[in-house]
């Protein structure tokens, strides 16, 4: 890895989150960390597909961090195909974690310049399991490259709308003896794993605010709501056992989600 | 004022703040302090009409020490409408600021059990001056009981939607000797505001964000974007100075609009 692209983490970082990351002695099911970054106005980009750096320097060595600290990092096939991104841990000396793809109608079209397997051929991450639909159509030449990388591809049931249950996504997780997923997006996969009671399975929240506005049709993260017994709107979420820690210009909240 | 309603101010509270409140010998134009509480998603309510309280105790002192630090308090007609708000210093021996309610089509149908007249009676905060459109009506015997309490109307051009301009609302407010002015809600005030180019008449931004999320369909502040040269969205404002200060379960966020 050149010199410019590792991560040196400071010695105070790991205390911060020491409460907030997975056990030592892991359950059977996976701890499932959310974690994400969103301006003022909570939005993730400045549109889908848009990447858009919202964070500081200190943030992303945090990132990092927190991905050394989880055997998986799960992302959405939106965000594979609007970043590409590498999903590895350049903390020096840090585990990268296992990437996983929620693809659900196998549209991710990756080729042997994906970032994700140029990095799994350099020894600087792992190549990634790609959970598609029971059904779903995946090509020979990309199942024998994902298998050439070490990575592979998972097959998951969806629901009548095409899409993944979140149980049957971290019992996959666990039988595949990952036993911590930190959830990286996108905005569908954030906002599907908030509202309730999907939300139960969330065991750490982690989040970065930056002190700026995206404006009206970001990528937004913001839950559906339920209603109570008199049909009125009522709050998705909250987190309690709250702590916010600031880092550079930025703010971040940990916490864990009210039940 | 009954005891319990009265507010005990902490000590060290005020020099919190000190840097990002109006300055002793002000301008001719009044200083202008945006201050709003939202949960995670950015809303400031479930719904518009509905009043929810998402900040703790500490972030009510907070507020209230604010306003005895300006002026003027104003909010939009919306706001007068959904909360029938006090918009008086309930900090012991803290000054309360002048109510402005910006009311461009004359809709605030108040009678004298306005909270905020109840106050103004009690000899526990100022009657309001509401901002009305020029040529919009205003009933004689409103006049005359906002008279009765030491507010008025005042009179302010709309531009061809029926709006105020912020240009128009502000120099108004330093006609009638109101040195600065904290400008409280709802979302349709604080979104006009935080535009571009609006925002650079914003000397100072105090948000707390509470750690909960209320959920799709809230009222939210998330300003209209401004385009570049190539007509892609751009973010439409950014803090800089900031600090954040936790404040109980939530947080403080203090900042100046990047120039």
């Amino acid at each position: 890895m050149p010199p410019s692209e590792t991560l040196s983490l400071p010695p105070t970082l790991p205390a911060l989150f020491a409460a907030h990351l997975p056990p030592s002695s892991p359950s059977s099911c996976p701890f499932v960390t959310l974690t994400f970054a969103t301006s003022l106005d909570s939005s993730l980009s400045l549109a889908p597909g848009t990447r858009t750096t919202l964070s500081g320097p200190q943030s992303k060595t945090m990132t990092h961090y927190l991905r050394s600290q989880h055997a998986a990092i799960l992302i959405g096939v939106g965000t594979a195909l609007a970043d590409d991104p590498g999903l590895n841990c350049r903390i020096e000396g840090g585990e990268s974690p296992r990437p996983i793809v929620l693809d659900p109608k196998g549209r991710w079209a990756f080729g042997e310049e994906a970032k994700v397997l140029q990095l799994a051929r350099r020894g600087e991450g792992k190549a990634p399991f790609v959970f598609v639909g029971t059904g779903a159509e995946v090509e020979n030449r990309r199942k024998d490259l994902l298998e050439r990388h070490g990575g592979k591809y998972v097959f998951v049931e969806r629901d009548d709308r095409g899409r993944f249950k979140w149980t049957d996504v971290l019992g996959a997780v666990g039988k595949e003896g990952l036993a911590s997923v930190m959830v990286e997006g996108g905005g569908e996969v954030i906002n599907s794993l908030l509202k309730a009671p999907e939300n139960e399975l969330v065991d750490s929240v982690i989040i970065t605010i930056a002190p700026t506005w995206l404006g009206q049709g970001g990528v937004v993260v913001s839950p559906e709501r339920t209603v109570d017994a008199n049909g009125s709107p009522r709050p998705p979420a909250r987190l309690t056992e709250v702590e916010w820690h600031p880092l550079g210009e930025d703010i971040v909240l940990c916490g864990k989600l009210q039940r």
